[in-house]
């Protein structure tokens, strides 16, 4: 269901929105500013099929949720809906783009249930060039759907700034588990922070609402304050991430968390080493980012006496009330009914 | 000396541009964007000298010569000239995010005299994030240099258009080295023309014609055939590329060539096939693609029997000559001027 109950409306929108990705696929491979071989086509169908439709499509969908929500849910025109896809679908474009990028930085094997794309023995390194492809893609796709609107270098800054903010976050990342890995006291609060903002909140959260503002004629720099709740949101949807990674069902997640064993940044760690005593950080030096199991475990056994799981419930509880009085001092009523419809969809979420 | 004859505007004009340089590289340094660490601030500067100043530069000066000569030889005023620098290093920017990512993928070991920026053992695949950042650097240059400007989206879409068109070359080379390495019989000219148009043409040539265009408030839309010389002159660029790295002074171009070794999809060897008879296919199959030298040179002594240099020389001459009448049938004087001053630049080019 979707947040206003609307069973029907969220699979009929997911079948709508499917559609348009075909619509989109289409006129990229037959795009008049490349000559294209049957070869290149043949190639780009499928690295499109495998790489863009296959996600949970959230962000892309909360594109038209947020639209209808801003204009006070009145029926959106056919054009309208098919014009909020096409932003929802840039968004996961994007998504694809760093995800095909990311998984060859990180060495990565698997990605949503199946071989990472670079990991395709015919694939390779190609990889590289396909994530530009799929990042020129969303040009193409807005050169195609918005030159002719007034507003058209709106939606371009948009993507380009998000999309500049996120490899900004990326860089930190790289940088902070590089450092990381040689002195674990790297790992601080704001560094986290300052990283989840720019890596994943931004594209996101407050992408997607950004592009329905700009669909609903808004200027966005009249939404600073949307724009901070959302980053807000954004790091606590991180924060539920790294939880769960570790104390998750792997059943219900769909995937068996390694950040302990990739020595990343996540927030238990940096919660840990907030309140271990020396001896227990000893022990996070010693065990933390190896691939041993017993390793593992012994992490995992610091975690439970540290009673992270208790601070984690503690942070949701507040992070939940402070948004929902962010919320609620928003002026526009459509625009706390978009903000809240998102808090609905990841508060207290088990995967 | 310029094609002007003045040496002193040369010289001035290259020390005015990598000022802009160190202006533009401030700037991103400070962009309020991004919320930049001191490591990350330090690693991006780093990463900037390392792989955008250190080429011949040729592409980014030739927007402002262009544009000089299409304001017909008019002094330009210090903000014109500033412009014109910005665009010019948009160009050099770009080129940079293609090499970077162009060494990854295909697994090359040095570049401009250094090792090749993901070779630097504290960087690896970390390179492919600092692709994607030098471009996303451009959108933050134009954005801050041209986003009051009436014409804003039209640089916007001329970079997006001309990356798209990159990425799709590079695509097509890849595929193509890909069949080719198991056939070789489908390296054939078209496909080598539709290559070079894609991957070199249009950003080395095109770009910075069309960037000195835009400056001069003219409508791209009505340069086709101005763009149509600029792709045959970047074509004629790449053969002229392809037979030096065969044939050239590996003292006067400063690297030893490896066309041959790396089964490339040169001129020459597409030129070879067509010409050999069924022996001499043998001989190519049997020795193309072979790091052994003796292989190496066994496809070369069939260049040469094959009269190879002398078709390259009647290439040549054909070339110059229909791309000056192309040229001396355009209307202005002062669009031929510009063409004429690339062409100059490259005709008969031992580099």
């Amino acid at each position: 269901m979707d947040s206003n109950g609307n069973a029907n409306f969220s699979v009929d929108m997911k079948s709508k929105f499917l559609q348009v990705y075909e619509h989109l696929k289409a006129e990229i491979l037959r795009d008049p500013a490349f000559d294209y071989t049957e070869d290149a086509r043949v190639w780009v169908e499928k690295m499109l099929d495998y790489n863009v439709p296959g996600g949970k499509l959230n962000r892309g969908l909360s594109v038209i949720d947020s639209y209808r929500l801003l204009k006070n849910g009145k029926v959106l025109s056919e054009g309208e809906v098919f014009l909020g896809c096409v932003l929802g679908w840039c968004i996961e474009w994007l998504q694809a783009y760093f995800l095909v990028l990311d998984d060859i930085m990180d060495g990565s094997h698997t990605r949503r249930g199946q071989p990472c794309w670079f990991r395709l023995p015919k694939v390779g390194l190609v990889a590289a060039n396909d994530g530009i492809l799929l990042r020129n893609h969303i040009t193409r796709i807005l050169k195609m759907h918005f030159r002719t609107k007034p507003y058209y270098s709106d939606p371009l800054d948009l993507f380009n700034e998000v999309e500049f903010q996120t490899a900004c976050g990326q860089l930190l990342d790289l940088i902070t588990t590089h450092e990381g890995a040689m002195d674990l006291s790297k790992y601080k609060m704001p560094t986290y922070l300052r990283i989840v903002q720019y890596k994943t909140a931004y594209y996101s959260f407050y992408l997607p609402v950004a592009c329905a503002l700009l669909m609903a004629g808004e200027n966005l720099d009249n939404f600073v304050d949307v724009k901070n709740i959302l980053i807000q949101m954004g790091t606590y949807f991180q924060v539920q991430d790294d939880y769960l990674d570790c104390f998750g069902d792997p059943q219900v997640i769909g995937k068996i968390g390694t950040d302990i064993e990739d020595f990343k940044c996540s927030w238990l760690v940096v919660q840990a080493l907030e309140q271990a005593n020396e001896s227990q950080i000893q022990t996070l030096y010693a065990n933390y980012g190896k691939a041993d199991s017993s390793c593992v475990a012994e992490v995992k056994a610091l975690y439970r006496d540290l009673g992270l799981e208790d601070v984690f419930l503690e942070y949701e509880n507040t992070s939940h009330k402070d948004l929902i009085s962010s919320i609620e001092a928003q002026e526009k009523e459509s625009v706390q009914l978009v903000l809240k419809s998102f808090l609905e969809k990841i508060y207290k979420r088990q995967k």
